[in-house]
């Protein structure tokens, strides 16, 4: 098999893994826990989500965090915003990119913003033009790319209207999101195949959760189509929590393994990630999903 | 990608995935259990081991399980053999077929079974023979395939002399072990790419461990090397017991659903398997590592 020769992951723990978790996790802890991973060799870290606080309690120190963070120059850090509100927070508190967000499907759409699908470009256009104005990267996080927890399987067809439309918005890469982790490699390689007709891989990004335990054999998958770019979550942090074995973003600590074992370079320290995945696993009190974490926190 | 068509799954999960349990589960309560695996559909189901009780207490009841048991006339039942008098235990309980073991690295080999390789084969040669002649199928698995815990990387040479010579000993096919669950798909790949200039994939089952989270992409690269048979453990049940996170056999319950996710038939029921892995983990009074078993049991 081919496989590419550097990956670039984002490391989106401080954002998707931590919002659902119900431990409040103080901002000096995420603070340090950010440093940690800036130091890791990752290129990019999702620092945390600028909405409303009330929708996301754990991130509510957002702009604190953006504050407080020792940037390093290696790093581009980037964060969501839902709207222009969101967006001048995070310009305020410093960002290199932001990432806006809807789903491909009506319901799941609906259901996380209130808004159709039609009606939500016309906000999304508005904060992707002030961020390019503001010189910043924008990356466009599009929902239930495979399969639709109140819809069911989603057409790529569908995948493909929604990231036009983004694109001709002037969204710099797509972050394609298995939502709910129950994709199979199949269903990559039907998708990738309609998309990669339209973009180039380097506009894509690859995000998979691991609720089936799918989300390794699916990035394999991504990586034979020549996919470059993966979203992953420290330790597997995330899931949802009105779903016991709904697990988080795949590891970046499985992925770690999986590409330095398949000689593919990420720039990224493996201890260095391990100790980032101990400290948070620490202070939340209970064993993250990633396998490799948990296998060589028991072995060495 | 192409993939096969019908996969063969032997179910492992009351040998390899109980032998290192501390909590012993009652006789009446494995034959239970083993019926109801037998219900699935599945067409292999390794039952027990016949190696001394001292070794193996967990399994010490293999010759009453194997009399007490509802024999299902679509099931090949098997048993592992590590010697003569195992074997006279096991044809007396009631086999279809025999599996022998050994390690392809020397280090391993003697820490598990105190020979060298060389000084293996004469023993294994000597059950596969009187197998043979009682009419059963036999299987040699060969440990190590991989990585070795103790000599690392396992080049695919030293494991193609092992298979050689236990082909040309009679056994019908081989079990190739990813014994401490470390490979990754490219490892997978060239031992395949060697392994299949001297055999068909049918004589051929692998046999993964998930320690490092990789089995099911490495059975993906399995299927796109046409292999049909693999092992597995019902709920991902087993492991070291000296290794918290050294996860067991592959779940079952998570290669099912990869398989019939890629369309492939199996003509196992997946709700069975999920009430056979719910039943065990009810007995073992621990949640096993299976992300299908845990998902699916949250949200249904």
């Amino acid at each position: 098999m081919n496989y590419p020769d550097f990956i670039h992951l984002k490391e989106v723990g401080p954002r998707d893994g931590l919002q659902n978790e119900k431990v409040f996790i103080d901002t000096e802890d995420k603070v340090k826990w950010i440093n940690m991973l800036s130091d890791s060799g990752i290129g990019e870290i999702e620092y945390s989500s600028f909405v409303h606080p009330k929708w996301i309690p754990q991130l509510k120190d957002a702009r604190e965090v953006g504050r407080k963070i020792k940037r390093n120059k290696n790093v581009f850090y980037s964060a969501l915003v839902p709207n222009l509100k969101g967006l001048e927070h995070a310009l305020e508190a410093g960002i290199d990119g932001a990432s806006v967000f809807m789903s491909v499907s009506e319901t799941h759409n609906k259901k996380n913003i209130n808004k159709t699908v039609a009606e939500t470009y016309p906000v999304l256009r508005e904060v992707i033009r002030e961020a390019k104005t503001a010189g910043k990267n924008v990356t466009g996080y599009v929902s239930t790319v495979f399969d639709c927890p109140y819809e069911g399987k989603v057409e790529p067809e569908q995948v493909l209207r929604v990231c036009d439309q983004l694109i001709a918005d002037g969204v710099d890469a797509i972050s394609l999101g298995d939502t709910i982790g129950t994709a199979v490699p199949s269903q990559v390689e039907r998708l990738l195949e309609r998309m990669l007709s339209h973009f180039n891989p380097e506009q894509l990004i690859l995000h998979f959760h691991d609720t089936r335990g799918m989300a390794i054999a699916n990035i394999l998958t991504s990586l034979q189509y020549g996919i470059t770019h993966f979203d992953s979550s420290v330790g597997g942090l995330g899931g949802c929590p009105y779903a016991k074995g709904a697990a988080g973003n795949v590891a970046t600590n499985d992925v770690l393994y999986l590409l330095h074992g398949l000689g593919i370079k990420t720039g990224i320290k493996e201890e260095k990630m391990q100790q980032a995945a101990l400290y948070i696993q620490d202070k939340l009190g209970k064993q993250l999903p990633s396998k490799t974490v948990a296998s060589q926190a028991s072995n060495y």
